[in-house]
């Protein structure tokens, strides 16, 4: 086990890396500690979850609503769960927001930890203390930011997890390449997935990179002030055509990034669109597809990152090095219709 | 205006005690602000709201629950509220407890005031930070700890309070005065409430002195690790029997302070009990009842403040000074079979 103790301006988390699952009783005693999870990993892992009592979830979006809070409210009353309660969210993204997002509010906030069970979660959604509930359509407009106590990473977990989801996750690590590490956009380079899901020290290692790569962005700018913007890199485009098309979030993100590098090119001379499209193919992301120009480029301007008129959008200078650029919706237009 | 600025923990309040309506433009500009109000609020004050977009949510408790979140949340995003909004709850306690709940999830967290409007919000509910919702018959399971940024007192808004709101709202005025502040229960005694609901300035003199007397029990301990519990006597009984009996919440507590005088009595000698029941009659407070002991001993026993088998109590030493007591559940039945 590796453990990195990260502390952010709002509380203070213990990431134990390249852990077991059998150490979560350390960490979450079972006599008072619940575990929230959903469907698809309860099935793999009851036998493992044995000890605590666990609240279930269906699996998928649709679990992150205010009436998903509401159950999982009355369970946590039903189950006796005091003030003094630990509740640890064992699952992807949706999960963990689900967990961080009830343990904020049930009894005006009780203690949280996170098992991340998704490349997407262990290198984004279980860190940074931010979740989100949806309302409806519109995603995630509630929440809070509160860090969880602990993250504890299990890499076997992932033996179960569909390829898909790890190619949807990927699109973040590659995300996290493109704006901070020149270094490990070369790794990957050199790999292929069924390097890091063969190879557990490999794996381990670029899932620590990453997570610590968007740890220290948020230890620095906990409330999005400033830098924790660059990790919406690809997100602007994403965002306008993942509901409409239905697309899995990352490869909404690989299409977004494709088109951010594009932009680049015009704005800050960004010179290695190609390098980024190779990766993205390598990986089984696409990086381009046929979208309804004028529709998306509404909903851009609905987007938050929108300010008197601008759309702030993460542009790349180089490879590793992101910055953030007020673009009028006239340029979006221009490149959008390429 | 007579203005006190409070720094708590987690935020600091501005309290606009002697204030008029008319003064919410200047705190809470009505294009970027928002007011969520009850239908009886409305009825009364549609003409001085004008000015703000008013979300209105059904008056009574059986409104602090997450369907109405659900609803204020997308009445929110329907009027386009973006994260610098600034959401005023104008109403009783159920109306600030939603606002205050609202807003601070909302796109994770918005700016909040409040405009209490009665006598329950204006000394006790609207102050301190914490609000709630229920969840099914449960009372405020969940909730946050977050203070509101401004509080503005009109006391002409209490005109259209029905009477037995006044009344409800006096059992906390009454308790304040128990646990902290002797001369205040003096000039209770010398007083009746008609002659507050006449004399404005003798209303606003009593009312600022509640307010800052929760006001700086709360600073002091934000979250409830010590002194804020005394702001709990005569609710442990209360909890127990106002559910059961639909009784309303200053009734409850004033039937929880008599009993919990009289187990003072025992354990610390208290002289006064004589002189509080008075007090709560004089103010058309009910005293005794005739409720079902088993089952409120029972219901005591699940109530929060207990732990390892002892129950802890808030007692009296004097008028105007409290204490907090283990009592055993033997103690309890004793003195609630007398
Ligand atoms: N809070 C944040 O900062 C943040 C950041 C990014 C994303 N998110 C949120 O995360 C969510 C997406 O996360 P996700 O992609 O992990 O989604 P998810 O939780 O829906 O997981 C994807 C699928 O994989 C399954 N799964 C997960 N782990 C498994 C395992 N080990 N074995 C077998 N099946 C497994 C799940 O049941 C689900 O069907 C979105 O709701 C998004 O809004 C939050
Ligand atoms: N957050 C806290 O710290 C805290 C503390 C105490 C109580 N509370 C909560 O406060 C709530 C009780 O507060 P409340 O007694 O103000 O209840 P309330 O908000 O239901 O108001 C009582 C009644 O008076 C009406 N009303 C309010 N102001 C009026 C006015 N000026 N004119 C005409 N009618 C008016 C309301 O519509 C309602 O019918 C409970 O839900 C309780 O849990 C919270
Ligand atoms: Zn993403
Ligand atoms: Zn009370």
């Amino acid at each position: 086990m590796t453990e990195h103790i990260i502390a952010f301006p709002g509380g203070t988390t213990r990431f134990c890396f390249d852990a077991d699952l059998e150490q979560l009783r350390q960490l979450a005693p079972p006599e008072k500690s619940f575990i929230l999870t959903d469907e698809n990993v309860m099935i793999h892992y009851q036998r493992e979850l044995k000890p605590w009592q666990v609240i279930t979830i269906p699996a998928g979006e649709a679990s992150k609503s205010l009436e998903t809070v509401d159950d999982v409210v009355r369970q946590l009353i039903a189950l006796d769960a005091g003030r003094d309660a630990l509740l640890v969210g064992v699952g992807g993204g949706v999960v963990t927001d689900i967990a961080g997002f009830v343990a904020g509010i049930y009894k005006r906030g009780i203690r949280c930890g996170f098992v991340p069970t998704s490349i997407l979660a262990m290198v984004d959604a279980a860190i940074g203390g931010k979740n989100g509930v949806d309302i409806g359509a519109f995603k995630n407009m509630i929440g809070l930011v509160r860090q969880p106590e602990f993250l504890l990473y299990d890499y076997r977990l992932l033996q179960t997890l569909p390829e898909e989801e790890w190619i949807n996750g990927w699109a973040e690590i590659i995300k996290h390449a493109c704006i901070r590490d020149e270094a490990m956009f070369g790794l990957l380079e050199q790999h292929r997935l069924e390097d890091f899901q063969k190879n557990g020290q490999l794996l381990h290692k670029l899932v620590m990179k990453n997570a610590l790569l968007k740890a220290g962005i948020v230890a620095q700018d906990e409330l999005e002030q400033g830098d924790r913007k660059l990790l919406n890199f690809g997100h602007t485009l994403a965002h306008a055509i993942e509901n409409v098309y239905q697309l899995p979030h990352g490869f909404a993100v690989a299409i977004g990034m494709v088109f951010a590098a594009k932009l680049s090119e015009q704005h800050t001379g960004f010179p290695a669109t190609g390098r980024l499209v190779a990766l993205l193919e390598r990986y089984g992301l696409p990086v381009s597809m046929d979208f309804d120009k004028d529709q998306a480029l509404h909903l851009m301007q609905a987007d938050k990152k929108k300010a008197n008129g601008l759309i702030h959008y993460i542009l790349l200078e180089t490879l590793g090095k992101a910055v953030i650029q007020p673009l009028s919706v006239d340029t979006l237009r221009q490149q959008i219709a390429l």
